[in-house]
C-alpha cells in the first residue's frame, strides 16, 4: 500500500515531523502507549479514526501495525498565498473551486484536470469528509496535480468568510432559480460544489454569496460532481474570454 | 460475474435467441464444436474476442466454461427511432451525442447522465471498441441509463453519413481555433466525443461538419472526456434556451 506508515513510533515520528498526514487509523479497542501517540496527534490538530483492526492488517500487509496507521499524502497541499501568488503573477482576478467534501478520488482529480484546463488558480477542500491528493486523485488529474495548488481547511464556512472579506464573490452549485449562464460571474471568484451524496452543507451555503443553478432537463435531479464543476469553471472562462 | 454465460450450448442458445451480446471470448487455441459457434456469431456480426484462457476460468468462477463465454449487456440498447421518436415527442430538434470509443465504463456512464440532465436525446457508441451497457455503467449513469436511449451502430462514420442526410449537424470536439460558444450549435446536431487515448479517430473526424474546441489555458491539454461531452452538451443546452 502506497503513503501507508504503520506501528506507533513510525507515526509518532511522521506526526512530530510534521509529515503532510491526511489521516490516522486506529484500531478499535486499542490500549497502552498508543494513548501517547493520539494526544500528540489531537495537538496537532490531525483527523483521526477508529477502524477495523483488518483494515490495519490490510493496508499493513503482513507487517506488525500495532493498532496504527498514518496516511500521508502521496502530494503537497498548497497554501491560500499559493493562489494569490499564482493570479497575480498572471495578472487575473483570482478563480477558486471549493469544494464541499467530495469524497471520489476520480472525482477530485478530474475536477483538478478540467480546473487546471480552464485556467482555475487552485482547489480549497477540507479536512474531514474529503479525498486527500493520493496516487488515485494523481492519476485521474492526468497530472494536474503537479500545477494547481489544492489547500486543505478545517472549516469551510471561516474560509469563505476570510475570502469574502478578500474580495471573493461566492457562488454556491445547487438547485434553484438563477441559471449560471444568466449570471455575472466575473471578478474574484469562488464556486462552491456540493458532496456527491448530500451536495452543499447548509452552514457552507448561508455563506455563499448567491447560488448558480445548471438546468436539469430531465428525470434525473443532478450531474456528476465533476461534470457541474466543468460546466461553471468553463462558463467562468467564457465569461473572462468574452470581457463580458 | 453478472451478465457472464459460459459454455457451447449456453452461448449457442444466446446467440440464436437474440440475446443483446456485447461480445463473445473463446480461448485462445480452442477446437472441435466451438468452431460452429463462432460460426453463427459471424453470421450475426457479433465481436468475437480471443483471450486468455485465464480470463474464462475467472468469469466463470470455477463452473466448466469449455472455453467460451458471452458478455451479456445488463440494459437494453436503443434504435436510432428511438431517438427521433423522443426528440418529436418533445417538439425538439434532435439532440445526440456520438461516442468514438469511450472504454471506460464511469465516463460512459456520467455522459449518460450529464446527457439525461441536458436534455438529449440519445447517445450513438461504436461496437467495437466501447464500453457497453453494463451495472458499472448502469450505476455511474445514476439512473439515466433507463431513460436515454443508448444505440449501439457497427461504424460510426457511416451512421455519420446518414445523419446528415437526415439533417444533422456534426461537430466534433477536437483542438482548434473555433471556440464552442462561439459557434452557432441550435438546430439538429450531434458532437463526437473522441476516445480517452486517442480523441476522434481520422475517418470520423473527416465526416464531421466543423470542429468545436474547448480552450485549454493551462499545462494540461485536454479533459476528461465526461467532463468536455457535459461542457459541449450544456452550450447547446444553453443556446437552445436563450433561443439564440
Amino acid at each position: 500500500m502506497d503513503n501507508i506508515i504503520i506501528g506507533r513510533n513510525a507515526v509518532m515520528e511522521a506526526i512530530e515531523n510534521d509529515h503532510a498526514i491526511d489521516k490516522i487509523m486506529v484500531a478499535k479497542g486499542s490500549q497502552g502507549s498508543i494513548g501517547k501517540v493520539l494526544a500528540k496527534a489531537k495537538s496537532k490538530g490531525l483527523v483521526v479514526q477508529n477502524v477495523d483492526k483488518k483494515l490495519l492488517d490490510k493496508l499493513a500487509e503482513g507487517r506488525p501495525h500495532q493498532g496504527i496507521a498514518a496516511q500521508i499524502a502521496a502530494y503537497q497541499y498548497g497554501e491560500m498565498e499559493d493562489i494569490f501568488r499564482i493570479a497575480k503573477a498572471k495578472q487575473e482576478d483570482p478563480f477558486v473551486i471549493i469544494l464541499d467534501g467530495i469524497e471520489d478520488p476520480h472525482n477530485l482529480g478530474a475536477i483538478m484536470r478540467s480546473a487546471e484546463c480552464a485556467g482555475a488558480h487552485g482547489i480549497i477542500i477540507p479536512k474531514r469528509h474529503s479525498a486527500g491528493l493520493t496516487e488515485v486523485v494523481a492519476k485521474a488529474s492526468a497530472g494536474a496535480i503537479e500545477y494547481m495548488p489544492c489547500v486543505k481547511v478545517t472549516n469551510i464556512a471561516q474560509t469563505i468568510e476570510q475570502m469574502k472579506k478578500d474580495g471573493f464573490w461566492i457562488a454556491a452549485c445547487d438547485m434553484g432559480e438563477h441559471m449560471y449562464y444568466e449570471q455575472n460571474l466575473t471578478g474574484p471568484i469562488a464556486v462552491v460544489i456540493g458532496s456527491e451524496g448530500f451536495g452543499i452543507s447548509k452552514l457552507v451555503k448561508e455563506k455563499c454569496d448567491y447560488v448558480v443553478s445548471i438546468p436539469m432537463r430531465g428525470h434525473i435531479t443532478s450531474l456528476n460532481a465533476s461534470n457541474a464543476a466543468a460546466i461553471l469553471m468553463y462558463e467562468i472562462r467564457r465569461q473572462r474570454d468574452e470581457g463580458r
